[in-house]
């Protein structure tokens, strides 16, 4: 079992937010900013491709609940909501999440936002033909 | 009107990739990773505090749906969901969007994921306990 497998079974304890039938919110032991909460299915999908359309719409609910209790409860002043897809992408626990992160005007983190440009009209065309296709298949 | 609700009304353009009643993704022209596609409801919502359940699972299945063309159509390794609400969390258009960014193993991009650490189980449980706070009310 991954460690939210565990988590969910208790046999590692977590600081619990939200739990419901389907899913768990726990507070993340390694915050980018303190209250960072991660929501989960308690069904061990891997990735966004394998959870079922009503698994994720419970769990934007959950992000939602969350996020706003983040913004009352802690002050907070926006919430990051962030879900990774493979090591490529940063995932490190093989079984779906959600972090929903509270931030602060003066919370001083910043994400490497670095928007790069396409080089013109076309390459932007050729680019969404690719991802048409993908849709299509 | 917003820059979103003008592309919305076909009164600047933008490149498509899905469209239905509800949702419209196009490709953000400032991609984190080229192929870095916007997922926005028609209506123009703020964040997700203030968009309805029902609008929330239409996003994530729309996100779902490029995600995995993503995958397919580029040959991407992975995917970033992300959905910043508020100006302290870097909104910079005032409409509720999702970024799907399509990630590769050697693309090069790191998050500034800086984690930080609580100091010490009462800390994280005064933290929780705020939230839960903002839960109830």
């Amino acid at each position: 079992m991954n460690i939210f497998q565990k988590i969910i079974a208790r046999e590692i304890p977590a600081t619990v937010i939200y739990e419901d039938a389907d899913t768990l919110a726990f507070l993340d032991i390694g915050p980018i900013i303190k209250g960072h909460t991660l929501v989960i299915p308690k069904t061990p999908y891997l990735t966004l491709a394998e959870a079922p359309e009503e698994t994720l719409a419970a769990l934007m609910r959950v992000c939602k609940i969350v996020a706003a209790a983040q913004m009352k409860g802690l002050g907070a002043d926006g919430v990051n909501i962030i879900q990774n897809n493979g090591a490529a992408a940063g995932q490190e626990v093989p079984h779906l999440h959600f972090h929903v992160i509270p931030r602060f005007k003066s919370d001083g983190h910043r994400w490497n936002w670095a928007a790069k440009k396409y080089t013109d009209p076309s390459e932007m065309a050729a680019i969404a033909a690719q991802i048409c296709q993908g849709l299509s298949e």
